[in-house]
């Protein structure tokens, strides 16, 4: 899996509005109407990430849940990360 | 609950060694073997402070869990909090 071009992410982004690009990575902030729903959320992006042995960070602040995605191994964001991003927002609602 | 003042903070870390004091609040950082195992853990956090309705900053990456706590209500560190990291350390093993 490749690091994409920049251009190449910003395409990308136009698929997951909701998500922006911050050093190097994708992020997103999700917020909930509480903390239980937050970690019904949180449990949802644990089993895609193992799933695909591609972990995003997970910050947790009560209601809301930052994820911060790349790929370690390329140095950088790649298809991979955006694949992910598209399958989390389709389960976050 | 109160806000502790600054020397009884330092004294109640002396229970807690592994948690420091970080901005004005308390922060610890757990590792584990694997991603699986620190979500475990999360959960486990997760409950106890739903049961307490005191809820931690909850930074998953990977296999490393931070936890960082504080009052919001009194503005700093409380026993309150404390007690949650007390209890957090017990079941973290």
């Amino acid at each position: 899996m490749e690091k994409m071009a920049e251009a190449d992410v910003k395409t990308a982004l136009d698929r997951v509005p909701e998500w922006a690009e911050v050093n190097g990575e994708i992020q997103r902030t999700y917020r909930f109407d509480d903390f239980e729903r937050a970690m019904v959320f949180v449990n949802k992006v644990a089993d895609a990430a193992e799933a695909r042995q591609h972990h995003p960070d997970i910050m947790i602040r009560y209601n809301k849940v930052t994820l911060t995605v790349s790929t370690h191994d390329a140095g950088g964001i790649t298809e991979k990360d955006f694949e992910l991003a598209t399958t989390i927002d389709a389960f976050a609602g």
